[in-house]
């Protein structure tokens, strides 16, 4: 239903494919989900975009369970459906306890309400804080 | 420069007093930011947003830090400046280093680049992902 | 400091010359605010502006000031630092108090954090909210 | 097909099942709609978001129609499908006729038009709107 | 499953009816697209909607896939899921190829990026950028 | 005033001090934006984006007047002000005539409204859009 159809393996080119393979060994499964699927069309973007979420979300000084928190919260704000559905089975995956969700969605709705009230009102920065 | 005036401490009502002398109790300093100076209108709603800030940001499943990190993110997409700053500055202040800063900011480039590639191809939720 | 630069009444073109003419006369003041001063670069999008505006913001269904302060919650949402001024501005103008503006503000924060909630928990549509 | 599944009544801690209880006294129906059911896996963010909406949209110096328009603007504009379903819904039983509607869309898409022409020209905020 | 039923052509009001004429002579199509079955509600909003968009979408400076691929881009960024859908398709025929889609998904995505690293860093605007 | 100092040239690490060159060179100024300067603190990030930026914005079967006027597009209706100023001072140094400008402003404002609109009346996709 998507604006472009989504791929099956047989329908990948050369260049897709090792994309897949590497999905596929970095994630341990077998299941590619659709975002790769529509990505495929363009072998040189999923590439690149893969190549940075396996870096990019790798450990480092922040854990990846936290960084997949911070994707679903940037993918909230965006009213990304499918994003935020990925990204918090993927936060689930890495660890995320209903404790900690429930944490997480505190704290998406606080910051969009305050978020809301600061626009609104349309505070000035105050000195303290700018770098 | 906001639609409303940032209140001094002789204008606030004794329901905004209280909750400034407790702001400035739990957070261990005189100075109390403009967000506050402009809430300060609606006694009522400072309260609210105060008490709910404290409960919401304190330490539980998710450490407090982590919790600043997700305030930047919600706030950088919904593109409010004034909380971008005020969250980078708590956040510094609860112990984010440069390398974790340069780490949130990745993350939070990453998100937004593959929130518009999803959006772009209207991508269709994988059944793997529903609750 | 805007992408374009704001034309003094001498400068306009006899299209926008008459638009500016119509914004006086129905605002009843000598004051042409920046917005139509960056738009009269264009002046068929200026009068095509002014005129939707004109029709839309008049009373009707509803009154005028429920508009306004509509239109200030569509520009808080969206980010519209000018449009959150002059909107709340001319909310004022039409008679908007501090105890409905108070209310306002928390109406928009309430509404921005369920909106959050509901968008971080991809709620389903209940059938009975479908025409 | 959300994030978390929809509780039923059963299957409510207690604390849950007091707020439904309240949302049914309060609203004078035995329907839950599917957000109440949703938010159910944390009671607490259940009672403090169901005690915050009942504050702020009873009658006060906005009457509870303006704030439910308010609301799907706000909705609106944050794409939160949800939520502009459930609150076009609520407007309408508290008495939002066809051509209400009509006109808070003309104001919706208005707002939503300008707020455009203004980001993209970057307008500088007039002296005369700063408060 | 919209907020309003879409009217079929039986259901259309004299104004309604004229404009749908005019959709499909001009477009050569008997086709009429949900939305405007949706805004034909409201008959006035509807007219200036769709005149609106024949002037402002008809070959100018730019030409008119140029323009619907500004529209693809905006709605993605408005997470308008229907105006993507909607505007691809039309893009695609006006000769939008897969090539040109491919690169036109990389520029939102990439923006998409940009403006979040922009917006978390608060970069200030350089005086070589003010007009 | 960002949440980072910018970086003049003798503060650069030499990743960055070897992508500034690149910049210069590709751009042929000696002209260094702030956006680069920020983003500096990060080298790595600061290579990959431009890296990024280069391969992207290039000539393919978009010309790069064209990807210029997108990413105006994309930057206003995610609100970022830098990205707004940064990219329309690009689209004008690549040829964008007034003309251009005039009606790249109404395919932005026009699709802000008919988003606006759809999303308020949640309009269901047609099939005939479905890829």
């Amino acid at each position: 239903m998507g604006t472009v159809p989504l791929l099956s393996d047989d329908a990948l080119s050369d260049e897709a494919h090792a994309v897949f393979a590497d999905i596929r060994a970095t994630r341990g499964t077998d299941y590619v989900n659709n975002f790769w699927r529509a990505l495929a069309h363009d072998p040189a973007q999923l590439k690149a975009t893969w190549e940075r979420i396996k870096e990019v979300m790798a450990p480092g000084a922040l854990d990846p369970l936290v960084k997949e928190m911070v994707y679903v919260a940037v993918s909230t704000a965006n009213s990304c459906s499918y994003c935020v559905h990925s990204h918090t089975a993927a936060a689930r995956a890495k660890g995320m306890t209903d404790e900690m969700y429930a944490e997480l969605l505190r704290v998406i709705a606080l910051a969009s309400q305050t978020n809301g009230l600061v626009t609104a009102m349309q505070v000035e920065v105050d000195d303290a804080f700018k770098a």
